[in-house]
C-alpha cells in the first residue's frame, strides 16, 4: 500500500476499460449489469468467482454511478442486476480478504461504503433512482449492494435468497453497512435481524418480504417484465429533465511522479520522510460562464467539476497508496472572488440538472475528507482563496492556521476566509449538518454572526476571534509554530489519531451514514484484528480450506 | 477473568468498606471525596498513585452514587472533589492498563462508562445534581469523571489544569466518554477539541472556560466558599423533598457456589461446558404494599428494588467473572398479575422520591443488559411472568422463544406476555426510545396495536404474530429447536457476535450515550488491540519505563 513497494491502485477508469460491469440503456431506465470477470482481480492469488468483488470491481461501480449521473441525464431509474445466470453476487471475495492486510481491508470497506452512499445520494438527490433486481443469491456484500437501492426485487424461484452470512461463515461483520441498513433503513425487527444474520443460506420468497428484507418477490415467469415495469414506473417519479444532453467525463489531466501528483487544479507534494503531504487546490483561472448553456459546453472543464474530480482522486490516491502519510496540509491558491462567483453561479442555476450534479459531487468529495483517516491541517496564507466552497476545506480540517497580514515582499492579498451561501447548506456533512453548524454547535450565536459576514474577507485575528480558524499567527511565528505542530502530530500514534479524529469530527446528530462510518466501521475494524477472524485458526483464514476454525470463546 | 482461575471481582461494597471514597454530608449538599489508597488496588503489581483508579475504585464510586440516591434523599447537590492536596485525579491507572488483558480493559471501560452515565442520570432524573470541584490536575479519566458533572469548577492557581493526555502519552483514546462529552455535551469546537486532546499538560485558567472545558475558574483564595456557595445554589434548583428519610441498601442476599449464584429473587445457573447460563428472575412473592409508607418501610426488601439490585449484580458478575459464557438464557417465574400490580403501584406513586428512584434503578439495570456483550435469549414458558417491567427482559433479548400452550402434566398458566404502561415509557433504552418503539421502528401500527392490548395475556402464536416474540414453538418442537439454536449460537465467533449485537440492538436515533457505547467504545477497543498501544514497543506497554514507543506509522 506504499508507493514504490506495490503497484499503485488507480481509482480512474472508464466504460471502455470495464471488465466487470456494463451499462445497458433502455430509454429512461438503465440496467447496470454486474458480470465480474473471475480473472480480473486487482491482485494475484484469487479468482472473482460467482460475481464476488474486490476493490477493482468497486472502482468500476463507482465510476459507473458517476457517469450515469453526468453522462445520462435521461436515465431516471437504474436497475442493478447480475449478468450471470442464477447468481446475483456473492459479496466481497473471501480469499482476497483472507490475504489482505488490515489496512487494505479497512480501506476497501471505506471505499465500498462511500460507493453505496453515492448510490443513495443519486436516488435521493439526483432523482436517478436505483432499484435492485436480485436474480440468484445475494450474499454478504451482494445483499449490501442491494440494500443501497430504494427498491429491492427478488425472484421467487425457490432458490434465490438474500443473506448476510459473514458472522456464521467468516467470524466478521458485513463490512459495507449491512447491519445498519437492515436495522435503520429497512427497519427490520432486531430479533429477526439477529436470526437473519445467523443463517448462512439466507431468507427467500415471501418471508423475505414479510421480514422487510426485500420489497417484493416476483415469480420467475414474470421476472423480466415485472422488473422492467417497476423500473419505468419508478422512473416516472423522477424530476430529471427530458431531452437533456449529458456531458462526458474525460480522463483526468494527471501526472504522477515519485513524490508528486499534478492535476490541472490540484497539486499533491509528498514528503514521505516527514510523513506529510501538501495538497494545493487552485481557484478558477477564468470567470464564470456567460450562461448555463456555456457551463454545459465547458463540461468537465468547468472549474467546480474539475476540482471536485481532481481533489477526490487525490484523496483516494493518498488513502490507498500512501499509508505512512499521517498529515495532509491543505492549501489553496487563487482569487477568492472567482470562487465566490462560481458559488453564486452554481446556486443561481441550481434548477439545472448538471449544476445540481456538480454541487452534489463537491459535497461528496468534501465528505470523503471527513472520513479520511489522516490529520488535515489547513494553511491559510496570503494568495489563498479559502472562500465559499473552498473555505469548506478549512472547516473540514482538524485544525486551520492563518497567517496574519502578509509576508515581507509578498504583494498578494492577506490571508482571509470569505464565506458564501455555500457554507450554509450546500455541502452538509454525513451528520446532516453543515460544517459550520457542527463547528458552532455550542455557540449558535457565532453561527448567526458568521452568516452576517457573508461576502467579506475575514482576516487574521478577526477570523480567529470569530472561530473560523483554529489560530492566527504573525509572520514571525507562523513557520516555527507550524513546524512544532507538525513534528508533534507526526510523532503521535497513527491509530490513536485515527480514532480521535473519527470521534471529534462528528459532533451532533448521528445519521445512518455516520453510524456506518462510526459504530459499524469501528466494530468491523476491531473484529478484523481478532485472532478468531484472522489468526491461523481464524475463520477468515481457514475459509474454503475444509478445516473448521477454532475460537477462543472469551467474550470481550 | 474466569471463575476458578482468578479471584472473583465483587461489585458489592458499602461505605464501611470503602478504601477510596468518603461521603461528607453538609445539609442539602454532600461532598463525595476521592482519596484513593495507593495500596488498595484490585490486583497486585501497581500502586494507585495521584488518585489514579482501577475497577475497585469505580465499584466504590458506583456504590456511593447509588447510596446517595437511596440513603440520602435530603442531598440535592453532590460535589465531587479530591481529598488530596494539589491533585484531583490522574485517571485510570496506567500500569494497571498496561498489565490488563484486552477483555479486562474493555470491561473496565464499560463499567466506568455506566457509572458516569448513572451520575448524569442522578442529576437529570433524580435531581440530585452533581458538580465537580477540581482542585489540582484532572487528567484523562480524572477529567472524564468531571465531565459527568453538570457544572465543572476549576481552581485558578496557575497550576491546576484539565487534560485528556491519553493520545499523546499512551497512544489510546480517553476510554470513558471523554471525546464524546467534549464534542457533544460540552460542545467544544472540534479544532479546539483536537488541540486539547493533543496537549499532555492540558489547559487551565480562563482559557479552560473560554474553550467550554469547564464552567468557571475560581481564585484559590475563594475556592472553598465559592464551591460551597455554588453547591447550595444548585441544590436549590432540585425538586427533592424536604424532611424525607432514606432507606438503607443492605448487603444482597446472595450465595455463590461453583456453578451457581443464588439471590432472593434471581438465580444464575452456569453451564461452562456449553458456554451458557440460565438466569431466572422470580416475580413478587407478595402483593403490593398497602401504601407508599408501607413501601418505604419495606425498603430494599420491596420487590422491584430487590430485583433491580440482584439482576444488576448477576449481570455484572457474569461480565467480569465468566468471560467464556456466550449465551444468557433469561427466564422468569411467578404470577404475572403480581408484577403488573407492582408496575401500577410504582406508576401511581411516581411523585414519591423513593418510588421514582426504584423505577430509575430498574431502567439502569435493563440498560446494562443492552450493552452486555453476551447473546440474550428469553425463554417464555408456562409459569413465567413476562409481564410489564419483566416483559422488558424479553424485549432486551436478542431473541425470545415462546412455548405454545402448556407442557403435559403442567397445570400452570400457558406462557404469555402481558404488557403494562411500563413498556411504553418508564424504561427507555440509551437511544431515548422504549424497547418496543425500537423494535417496531418499521411498523408503527404494530406499536399502536400492542398498546391497545395492555393488561391482556398474549399467548403463543398470537404473541408471535404481534411481533412480541421472535418465535413460538409447540411443545413437541420447543426443546429441539432451542437445542439447535444454542448449539449454533455457541459455535459462532464470540467477537463477531459481540459486534453484531452491538449494531443490531440500537436502531433509530443515536444519543450521547449510544455514541459512547457504539462509536467511541468500538474505536477504543480497536486501538486497545493495536501494536502501537499494546505491543512490546507500544506506548501503553512502555509508559513510565523511560523508553519511547516505536510506532508503525501506517494509517489504517
Amino acid at each position: 500500500m506504499h508507493a514504490g513497494s506495490s503497484p499503485i491502485i488507480d481509482f480512474q477508469t472508464d466504460p471502455a476499460r470495464y471488465r466487470h460491469w456494463r451499462i445497458e440503456p433502455d430509454g429512461d431506465v438503465a440496467y447496470l449489469v454486474m458480470d465480474v470477470d473471475p480473472a480480473g482481480g486487482l491482485s494475484e492469488g484469487y479468482e472473482l468467482k460467482l460475481n464476488s468483488y474486490d476493490l477493482g470491481v468497486d472502482i468500476e461501480l463507482n465510476d459507473a454511478v458517476q457517469r450515469l449521473r453526468f453522462e445520462h441525464p435521461e436515465v431516471r431509474c437504474v436497475v442493478i442486476k447480475s449478468g450471470k445466470d442464477n447468481v446475483f453476487c456473492a459479496g466481497a471475495n473471501i480469499r482476497m480478504l483472507g490475504k489482505a492486510t488490515h489496512g487494505h481491508k479497512v480501506n476497501f470497506c471505506k471505499f465500498t461504503n462511500e460507493t453505496r452512499l453515492a448510490i443513495e445520494d443519486a436516488s435521493e438527490n439526483s432523482k436517478q433512482i436505483y432499484i435492485c433486481a436480485i436474480n440468484g443469491n445475494a450474499a454478504g456484500g451482494g445483499y449490501e449492494l442491494a440494500l443501497s437501492a430504494d427498491h429491492i426485487m427478488l425472484v421467487d424461484d425457490r432458490r434465490s435468497a438474500v443473506a448476510l452470512p459473514e458472522t456464521p461463515l467468516l467470524a466478521v461483520l458485513p463490512g459495507t453497512g449491512g447491519l445498519t441498513r437492515v436495522t435503520d433503513k429497512r427497519k427490520v425487527r432486531r430479533d429477526r435481524a439477529d436470526v437473519f444474520c445467523s443463517i448462512e443460506e439466507g431468507i427467500r420468497g415471501s418471508k423475505a418480504v414479510e421480514w422487510r428484507l426485500v420489497d417484493e418477490v416476483v415469480p420467475n415467469s414474470k421476472w423480466k417484465e415485472t422488473v422492467s415495469a417497476r423500473a419505468h414506473e419508478i422512473a416516472a417519479r423522477s424530476d430529471r429533465p427530458n431531452g437533456s444532453k449529458g456531458i462526458t467525463l474525460d480522463g483526468l489531466d494527471r501526472q504522477m511522479a515519485a513524490d508528486r501528483v499534478t492535476y490541472s487544479h490540484v497539486d499533491v507534494e509528498i514528503d514521505r520522510l516527514r510523513g506529510l503531504v501538501t495538497v494545493t487546490v487552485r481557484g478558477p483561472a477564468q470567470g464564470v460562464p456567460a450562461s448555463i448553456e456555456a457551463a454545459h459546453a465547458l463540461g468537465d472543464k468547468f472549474w467546480p467539476l474539475t476540482v471536485a474530480r481532481e481533489l477526490e482522486d487525490a484523496i483516494l490516491h493518498l488513502r490507498a497508496n500512501e499509508a505512512t502519510i499521517g498529515v495532509v496540509l491543505l492549501r489553496t491558491e487563487g482569487n477568492p472572488q472567482a470562487v465566490l462567483d462560481h458559488d453564486a453561479f452554481l446556486e443561481k442555476a441550481n434548477g439545472d440538472w448538471l449544476l445540481r450534479e456538480i454541487r452534489l459531487y463537491l459535497k461528496r468529495t468534501l465528505k470523503r475528507i471527513d472520513v479520511t483517516p489522516r490529520s488535515f491541517i489547513a494553511l491559510i496564507e496570503p494568495g489563498s482563496c479559502f472562500a465559499g466552497t473552498l473555505a469548506e476545506l478549512a472547516f473540514a480540517s482538524d485544525r486551520s492556521i492563518m497567517l496574519v497580514g502578509t509576508r515581507k515582499g509578498d504583494i498578494r492579498q492577506p490571508a482571509a476566509i470569505t464565506l458564501s451561501a455555500a457554507n450554509f447548506g450546500a455541502c452538509p456533512m454525513g451528520n446532516g449538518l453543515t460544517r459550520l453548524e457542527t463547528r458552532f454547535l455550542g455557540e449558535p450565536d457565532t453561527l448567526v454572526q458568521a452568516k452576517a459576514r457573508i461576502g467579506t474577507a475575514i482576516e487574521g485575528e478577526d477570523a480567529a476571534e470569530l472561530g473560523l480558524v483554529t489560530v492566527a499567527y504573525e509572520n514571525f511565528d507562523f513557520d516555527d509554530e507550524l513546524r512544532v505542530m507538525l513534528e508533534e502530530r507526526t510523532s503521535f500514534s497513527p491509530d490513536a489519531m485515527t480514532g480521535m479524529e473519527a470521534n471529534l469530527r462528528f459532533a451532533g446528530p448521528e445519521t445512518m451514514e455516520t453510524k456506518i462510518f462510526g459504530r459499524l466501521t469501528a466494530w468491523q475494524n476491531w473484529i478484523f484484528q481478532r485472532p478468531n477472524a484472522i489468526g491461523e485458526q481464524g475463520a477468515l483464514k481457514l475459509y474454503g480450506s475444509g478445516v473448521s476454525p477454532t475460537f477462543n470463546n472469551e467474550r470481550v
